[in-house]
């Protein structure tokens, strides 16, 4: 793996929250996209050496809405990026790693992501992804 | 703000989580120490471009044992490095932020660290330190 990519954030409104992190963290938006598929709308901030992913969810459906309801808005996954996410996906299957997806699915900004299952990580949500 | 100093994540056993960040994850412990004030013991691993900060209550009356007792182990702060941290604090209640300390406390390496309240930042707790 080759550094942490992103801390993804869940929160009910990007627009709420944007305020906070231009004025108060002075971390600027990079971009902002809806990921049908998941259901969420993302924006990217730049936090000098990693980035910082708001989750917005787009629909009750999608797993982001179902996290804030459980568990309340905050962190919600801590993403590493590899060079080649199909050899990195034998690597972790070799050391025993339980996956959430067999085959990578597109994210936002059209990265190839997995995710690790959070029971293994004590709780964390880690992605893995290749841009 | 310089960047992303590190991820906190609460964890039962440091013992424990170290086998699976070591084999899947791949990261490298740097040091592990006891903050006594606090009531827990850290291990940091070294994660690319950032740091991992594992915490495990020494005792009941940590606050991260009152974490893990109420959320459950997973991600518990996220850490912004400063090289002021005082001049940081006078900016952050200019822009009309709340701390959870007046002043500057010890932290793990004698790094002096403020907490902002996660009330205003959606959930997450974030850290502020010098080092």
């Amino acid at each position: 793996m080759e550094k942490v990519d992103h801390i993804g954030i869940a929160v009910r409104s990007i627009e709420g929250v944007l305020p906070f992190y231009k004025e108060v963290m002075q971390l600027e938006m990079i971009k902002m996209e809806d990921v049908e598929t998941e259901g969420v709308r993302v924006a990217f901030l730049q936090a000098h050496n990693t980035k910082i992913e708001l989750l917005e969810p787009l629909n009750q459906e999608s797993p982001v809405a179902k996290f804030i309801e459980k568990r309340g808005e905050g962190i919600h996954h801590l993403a590493f990026l590899v060079q080649n996410i199909e050899a990195e996906i034998m690597r972790l299957k070799g050391q025993g790693a339980q996956l959430l997806q067999e085959q990578p699915k597109r994210g936002a900004g059209g990265a190839k992501v997995v995710f690790l299952h959070p029971k293994q990580a004590n709780g964390v949500l880690y992605e893995i992804c290749e841009r």
